[in-house]
């Protein structure tokens, strides 16, 4: 820049400006914003934009400014004095300022602004004169001073603060409104003694000297620590820099003519199409914040509806609302979206000095992009960016109300979202009891089990004291819908005494919890809660979703219930139908225990006989609700020690049921246990011990498929799955006994029997082992939970105690188990996608870790061409939504490259 | 080779052959062999090979053989049988041959051979006439007969040996040699009955179809399960084929001037230079190897030295005798190795049969090895590549007497290598107790954890009944040089009752076992042990080694009595200190304990300040043993539980020890328990969380360094390496915190303080985010194990159970915890390696993993060209054996390719 004559300042006013909204990278978005205001001829205070270039330049420049910058800024000045009449540090006529930064994405912890710049002890007496009011000329002298002092010249606030309190107490002041003109004086006169004993310097009388110190301010707060930090953490590149907004004052609290206020042009918490905000009469905008005076509703209708006595802006100045009416109009049908606009009324003349996308909830969000898809004002496709896929969270469970109050205990993961409230047990079977005599519970486990399931079905809610976002509570949580909230450390639980502690409280069996699972509080008694409404726009806003997405979307679900909720939420087959849950049901287990304490082979084979007809029903129900969708069957994966009791209790109850000694069922217990039980005798290394296992699963999977294909007249063709697989040889060892059974089947049968088998790329080993394995294996599903445990070596079960820490201190930017790391587990997606195509080039490519759920990491998902995503039954919405960003974003990105 | 006209048949005889030794390939090893023996003018009886391209066009042919094989070997029999004065099938003078399966590999499973070819009702008589013995003639029939109808036709020879056993029944005969001719020819009559029953046709009597059955069953045997998998297991092409050899019969059974033997060139159990051999008067070969009868020696000085009474063949056949040894000689100084030969004596006549390089002790290795070189037969680097690395274990360790008998009660990992036997104790205090009152004991635990070192030091050896090869115990073991033998899952303790129990017996405390750490087996009582003894030729061969050998060698050592057998074992550095092993010290783990127990960061500061001085003291003595030699230093790597006591007694015990209520450590145990902790809170992510830990460990070491520095005069420069690195943010933040300290240091010691910091590669994310790290990091250590643990997603504690049989199904070829895998984990390294040196070119490489005392991995880490490799110190030599063959081997590549 300091080569080429660039522009340095981009001014505005009058109805006419340099910039356009297009224009955020150089200017900033308010600076661009203000720009294009202007250009809509909309009334707003004069000014100019320091570009960001200027900001670069000056870091690139042992911290000078370019050379003409000086000049620039002089005659935009001029330019803005001759505009509003006045002149920067005239006497009579003050123009005086507000200095704003405003970069190219929101950046908290710059600095905000610095109001009413250019006033002096000379300047304050002009102001006084022109606004006719000698009182609201030193109130604003003296904001103006605390202002910049504590901004930019690092005097702390509270020192203004203290000798304001003490200068009221010493007057038997108990109201700011109780000072008069010259009380303002006085205490401007400690101010500026206190700013020059902290500075060995007075407060700058010159302007200019005010103006520069400002304009540096702006500068320097770009490379403060908490702006660094946050830019590091968004990936936001250091050399985009920042604008500066330099801009005429308008007053609000220049009597009951003026007036400040905000407003949003659609409501942003249901999306209804009405205009919605608030102003306050003889206020400056920092009052409307500050929430000391109650606001007043801005339409007729809205002070009705809230049963107001304070007069609406509509039937106070009439004039003024049918204008702001007009203006609002025109910006969302400008900016094609709900805006959310500052404005400043001056002795009756209307200022526009913001317009920004307002926030919304998810319902607004969703309604609103419906609305205006309807409306025609923008397009389905851009209805489907305008909503955060995660944001559909709130809309599928309940929620706290946000008004209610509550006492916080602990705070946990939030494991799977929603809110809940029950009578505390700390039992399963306890659970199961009470909530069939009609109580609602919440289950609080230290940990769950596969042995917990029917009390986590009970339950209302599940709350853990250890385990992590993938723990068993909140994987299994997470796929019935329940919420739950996991890890929470904060609670020590005592199972005898059956009560738990924390925060100094203790809680009894029995007594009432509420927990969120969407933000992993935990609260004593019962909080209120909303209930979620899906409204007909959610099915309208999926639908559009759909059109454009090319990633297919499928749920993990494991039962008949799993898969009806999957298909209500649009899921397009079954990803991943994980067996060992089935293992579990009161009626097998013994059967599954005999299997694994047999002797030998035999023996085990008489147990799995046993089984084989309760599986075969499992799926051929699972087939049946799925009537033709696509289901991924994955083979039997945990340890066999998990279906083994634990506790010298347990276990004696569990040999009297099987018939076995206890001492022997002991042993088997101790040689089954582990030390790292996630990397040991589990998955695929079951069957290549005990193919016995496999055989039988495989035999139920296809019987299954045959008898669901007659009952419902769609052919089934299962997606046979083996987990854990790091060397082709295993998969070929396994897939043969697959082959063999089904041949087999086909003759029992005399019936066709159609499958397709595949693995799980879960571990380094086999994504780097990939292009191999394809030689073999049909169809790739990235287990990616597993995956990032052992990319990174780390645990999900005992990851909350450090991860938290993790994130906290910014090494890592979000949870690994809960976004993709795209960097690291993505590049290993990544390789074993390259090598997986290049073998078998059709080889069909999905997810099922827990990320299938979570958007940035299905944007991933599309970049790398998978065929779907599979995520938890209430995530398919999300999953779907992402889905259709991602294409849309993909789409931009390649036309914009051609 | 169907389409040029290749040659499929080399003769061989009288002096004159068509193949030589170099044409292994197309002939064979035998082939070759015999080619050359013929061409150094030896008596080879006359014969010819069918080349293994034969074989493969064979197999490529629908099993046809090329359309001229026939015409080429009914005239290379026809030039044999001139050769030998007699035709194949004739009447009169029956030409007899062997026929011998040879490929290019030693293969077990192949067809062996089968004698005597060429006999039939006819030609039996031919023999009896010519050699003047009709039982002797009707002995060799019966044996052609039984020999062939095995192996060429499938008829079992348990069969036939029933038949002889009851014949000899039935006429009261004890002996073979009790039976006369026509008592043969009976047999011979019962043997061709049987055949005729078990094939439904009889013997074939026709001698061309008795040669083309055994050329086929060759050929078969090529592709039988067993060849198939040994050539899968080692990575043999199955297009390389068998040859065929086929040759003319003499008989070392035909009277007292005929005789056959087998001899050694030098002494293959201790290398001595001297003939080495054993015959039989009037045998055949067979018969030496079955042992009935006593063989005689060779030699004069052999027979006096077993002062045995048989004359040897010195003075019983001196003309032979005097013939043999020019022979010998010959083929020695011919080959350049020490030969392993047999031979026949047929009426006086000396006939060479086989050569190759004989099996021989790792002593005799190193011996000959060094001695062939002093003789100038060899020069120093073939020396170097004639000994196998992995032999010299046996040099280092007691062994145990091969001729001892043993009683196995289980057989677990060959862990630690070594024999060592003791009392059995199954408490580490009490085997130091045992220890201190003179007994030797056998430490017996379920596992090992750090607190059994003592007990390990103690003991003579460990045996373990569950963990792997890099088990606690495996480590510990093999890093102090004790004999181990871990996972033997066949053994049941009972703790409470102090026993074993083991292949049904039941072994108390007290009772002497003895364990094989070399071959895992463990045995009752005492089984005889041989010490083992470093003579000066191993030395030599070590400095000829470090004199080619382009890798360092470094060792793994904690302890000075570690840094001390590693020097002594000729290590080049210290490649990995274990900081944790200092922390189990008795008079330090109260310390560790407070310092875990610290409610807060001043706590463990004071903790931590108790353990400074102790950590220092460690270091200084490492420093100083190793005199400048580089020293790696890992920094606190296992979770902090491993430090805690476990089981209600112990932590009431320990929290008495150290004032806290027994409550409160119970709970911080519970706390920090982990479901999986080789994934857990470990590693740098301790010092994340607890940052002060690192401090006081960097502090220890860069005070150590100056102290060390100041004693022995030569400066140390301390290489300070930071575990479990996922992310270069986590090691940014911790190197921050060690230059801090080294500033600190410097400061206050007024200083040099030189130190490089860098980093564990053992995650397979740091392995692709290593061009990230090396931006910080200044070397590379791969941890090999746990990157191997990661990669497959095993546990290599609890791989024992299942690993066995993957290696045993042929899904691994070895356990990628001893050998790594050099495909998966291999390529991390490789990718590893890659990244790191594209950002930093000079990057120091190493790997401290288990694998870096692997000849195989180490050839490997020399084709990805690390700087060093880094093991236990028993494994130095092995190391630096293995290293100087990588680079030979290296070299000669990369001289091929040029």
């Amino acid at each position: 820049m300091s080569e080429t004559a660039a522009k340095l300042v981009y001014r505005f006013g009058d109805g006419i400006a340099d910039g356009t909204a297009e224009m955020r990278d150089l200017l900033g978005g308010k600076g661009a914003n203000l720009a294009e205001m202007c250009n809509l001829g909309l009334p707003v205070p004069p000014g100019f934009t320091v570009t960001t270039e200027v900001c670069t330049d000056y870091y690139e420049n042992q911290q000078q400014y370019p050379a003409t910058l000086g000049a620039d800024v002089e005659a935009a000045l001029e330019h803005v004095g001759k505009l509003v009449g006045s002149g920067f540090g005239e006497k009579e006529c003050p123009l005086l300022v507000s200095v704003r930064s405003g970069s190219r994405a929101s950046l908290p912890g710059m600095m905000d602004s610095v109001l009413n710049l250019g006033l002096n002890d000379e300047t304050v007496e002009g102001l006084a004169l022109r606004s006719g009011d000698r009182r609201f000329a030193y109130d604003s002298y003296r904001r103006f001073i605390q202002m910049y002092s504590d901004v930019v010249l690092g005097v702390d606030h509270f020192e203004f603060e203290d000798i304001l309190e003490s200068f009221k107490e010493d007057n038997d002041f108990s109201m700011d409104t109780d000072l008069s003109a010259d009380d303002w004086a006085e205490v401007i006169t400690r101010y500026k003694a206190c700013v020059e004993q902290a500075l060995e310097t007075s407060f700058p009388q010159d302007v200019n000297e005010q103006l520069w110190g400002a304009i540096g301010a702006v500068f320097s707060s770009w490379h403060n620590q908490r702006a660094i930090t946050y830019r590091r953490l968004h990936a936001i590149p250091d050399d985009w820099g920042t604008a500066v907004n330099i801009q005429a004052m308008v007053f609000g609290n220049m009597g009951d003519g003026s007036a400040t206020g905000v407003a949003f042009t659609r409501n942003p918490s249901d999306g209804t199409k009405e205009l919605f905000g608030e102003f306050l009469v003889n206020a400056q905008g920092e009052d409307v914040v500050a929430g000391i005076r109650t606001p007043q509703n801005i339409t007729e209708r809205a002070r009705e509806a809230a049963g107001s006595n304070a007069p609406s802006l509509e039937r106070l100045m009439p004039e003024v609302f049918t204008q702001f009416k007009a203006i609002y109009e025109k910006l969302e049908g400008h900016y094609r979206d709900m805006q959310d606009v500052e404005f400043t009324i001056q002795e009756g003349k209307l200022w526009m000095l913001q317009t920004r996308a307002g926030k919304r909830t998810a319902k607004a969000a969703l309604k609103i992009a419906v609305d205006m898809a309807s409306e025609g004002l923008i397009d389905e496709r851009d209805a489907v960016v305008r909503v955060d896929p995660a944001s559909l969270d709130q809309l599928l469970h309940p929620t706290l109300d946000p008004d209610a109050e509550r006492e916080i205990l602990a705070s946990g993961l939030p494991a799977s979202p929603g809110a809940a409230c029950g009578e505390v047990v700390f039992d399963s079977d306890e659970a199961e009891k009470l909530s069939g005599q009609g109580h609602q519970v919440v289950l609080v486990r230290v940990e769950t089990s596969p042995e917990d399931i029917h009390g986590m079905h009970a339950a209302q809610g599940i709350l853990t004291t250890r385990g992590g976002m993938t723990s068993h509570a909140a994987v299994v949580a997470r796929g019935m819908g329940r919420p739950c909230v996991s890890g929470a450390g904060g609670i020590d639980i005592d199972y005898s005494a059956e009560t738990l502690r924390a925060a100094g409280v203790e809680i009894k069996k029995g007594d009432l919890v509420t927990i969120d699972g969407s933000t992993g509080q935990v609260m004593k008694g019962r909080v209120a809660t909303i209930q979620p409404e899906l409204s007909g726009d959610f099915g309208i806003l999926m639908g559009w979703a759909d059109k454009v997405r090319r990633l297919g979307v499928r749920a993990n679900a494991d039962t008949p219930a799993d898969a009806a909720a999957a298909r209500e939420f649009g899921a397009e087959g079954i990803g991943l139908c994980r067996t060992e849950h089935m293992f579990f049901d009161a009626d097998r287990i013994l059967a599954v225990r005999q299997m694994i304490l047999a002797e030998n082979e035999a023996g085990r084979r008489d147990a799995l006989e046993k089984i084989l007809p309760m599986q075969r029903k499992d799926f051929t129900e699972l087939f049946e609700i799925m009537h033709g969708l696509p289901v991924t069957i994955r083979l039997l994966d945990p340890p066999l020690h998990e279906f083994l009791p634990h506790g010298d209790d347990e276990i004696e109850h569990v040999a009297n049921a099987i018939g076995v000694e206890p001492a022997r069922l002991k042993r088997r217990v101790s040689e089954l246990q582990e030390f790292n039980p996630m990397l040991g005798h589990r998955g695929c290394r079951l069957a290549i011990t005990y193919p016995e296992i496999y055989e039988m699963q495989a035999r139920a999977i296809l019987e299954a498929a045959i008898d669901a294909g007659v009952s419902t007249g769609k052919p089934v063709m299962p997606e046979i799955m083996v987990p854990l697989i790091a060397t082709k040889a295993e998969f070929d060892m396994i897939a043969a006994r697959i082959d063999a059974m089904a041949e087999k089947v086909r003759k029992e049968r005399s019936a066709d029997v159609g499958y397709i088998t595949g693995t799980m790329i879960e571990l380094p080993r086999a994504v780097l082992k990939a292009g191999e394995i394809a030689n073999s294996a049909e169809f790739f599903s990235f287990g990616t939970n597993d995956l990032t445990q052992t990319a990174f070596g780390i645990s999900r079960d005992d990851s909350a105690k450090f991860l938290a820490e993790y994130t906290a201190k910014g090494i890592l930017e979000v949870d690994p188990f809960i976004s993709l790391d795209i960097e690291g587990v993505g590049e290993l997606v990544r390789i074993g996608v390259e090598r997986g195509r290049e073998t078998r080039p059709d080889i069909k490519l999905g997810i099922c870790g827990e990320h299938g759920g979570d958007p940035a990491s299905i944007a991933f998902c599309e970049e790398v061409e998978l065929d779907y995503v599979s995520c938890s039954p209430f995530r398919v919405p999300i999953a779907r939504l992402a889905a259709a960003q991602s294409s849309i974003a993909r789409n931009e990105r390649e036309n914009a490259a051609e």
